[in-house]
């Protein structure tokens, strides 16, 4: 792959696609993998992150070290992603389809995840297909997401469970 | 180190040690660092991927980023290990032995794991060492896997627990 | 950022610092980022691990891969600390400060971690910031420790609780 020279990389050892799409005063820190995604203004990415093609992330996000964003994950403007957040785009993951060969596109459907503008997602959490976090919610350290999470919301443990807030509003 | 130039590599930033065995079709994406294993014809294996030496992948397996597989773990064929699924050798991990300097191969014995053909092993997971997972079963995102899987079970949450199928059968 | 040329490093595509203080006999492997840290001697740093500024290290300990060292972590001698392993520095990370730009240094306080001489830290565990982690304690794989762990303790569990040993001692 042909590396870029681009200017938000503060780091060393970058792979920064072609195709990605960088806003103004992104900031990319040492060994970052970004392939067909869009960055908002002003958003840094720390090392040891992976975003995949089709992934959107907001403006003024900070996205810690060794998380992973798949295809598939929209992330409004402000949001804190903690070191090693991890998503997921697929319910029942197989390596192989039935045929015995591996799996491509054509096997799996896309699980989309939104998480809402001003969230905060805990350290380790891991965030299952097909959610919404709702608008300034809190997701503890090291909790698995099984369920949309409530405007406001704070939700910790495996899985998460409601701690406080936002019962009564849609996320 | 002396770095390969192999055409297995799709990525950039790769270490391959001299020792790794590589079958054919193999996908290597950036960042991965690989060292005396053994992986099979079509496998890939993504970004930020550790695989330590005597570690043995089957064939047409997805090894997710952020993955780490240990000295004594054996992967069939058709497995999916998910993204940050981290495998454990090792009862009571110390950094040093009773005299204070610090653990060598002596100090320690490998406990080994198998992974059974066509399971899936969830993001996030964690297995520890010495067990088996039995063929066709489905490790949850997050579980810290404890005990043996049987065939086709479907486990969950920390400690993992059963969640369907798989009993009566031997993993 | 300038590469040194260390004698520690044992690995390939490595960023440390020209502020980094490192031991005698420190290895460094493949794929590690450290900035303003400490490193003991005799240590071993694996890879895709990251320790940020104002951390310290002690002597004779082995950091696994995937780990995340923040700043306000204090590691004594002889400790164990496992692969994925994430420490936190933050009760309520946010992006953005009430003004919705992003949040520095003097928007939030650090809360520091102490690790003890002698303790593990299993794979994939999460400590929250502010704790104490007493000496020789156990911290179980997968497990997220929301409050101090005694001298000698094994916790497990999200949230950790008290498996065995450790009463009636602080940490």
């Amino acid at each position: 792959m042909k590396l870029r020279k681009i200017s938000a990389i503060r780091g060393d050892f970058c792979v920064v696609a072609e195709d990605v799409k960088l806003g103004p005063e992104v900031a990319i820190y040492s060994f970052v993998n970004l392939y067909g995604c869009e960055i908002g203004a002003g958003t840094k990415i720390g090392s040891f992150v992976e975003i995949q093609k089709g992934a959107r992330i907001g403006r003024y996000c900070k996205i810690s070290s060794h998380s992973f964003i798949c295809e598939g994950v929209v992330i409004e403007d402000e949001v804190f992603v903690g070191h090693g957040v991890k998503f997921i785009n697929d319910k029942y993951p197989r390596a192989t389809a039935a045929s015995g060969r591996l799996q491509t596109k054509a096997d799996w459907k896309v699980e989309p995840t939104l998480v809402r503008q001003g969230a905060s997602i805990g350290t380790n959490a891991t965030i299952l297909g097909g959610l919404t976090i709702g608008r300034g919610a809190i997701v503890g350290a090291g909790a698995v997401v099984t369920k949309n999470v409530r405007t406001g919301a704070v939700v910790a443990g495996n899985p998460a469970r409601v701690l406080s807030g936002g019962r009564g509003k849609s996320p």
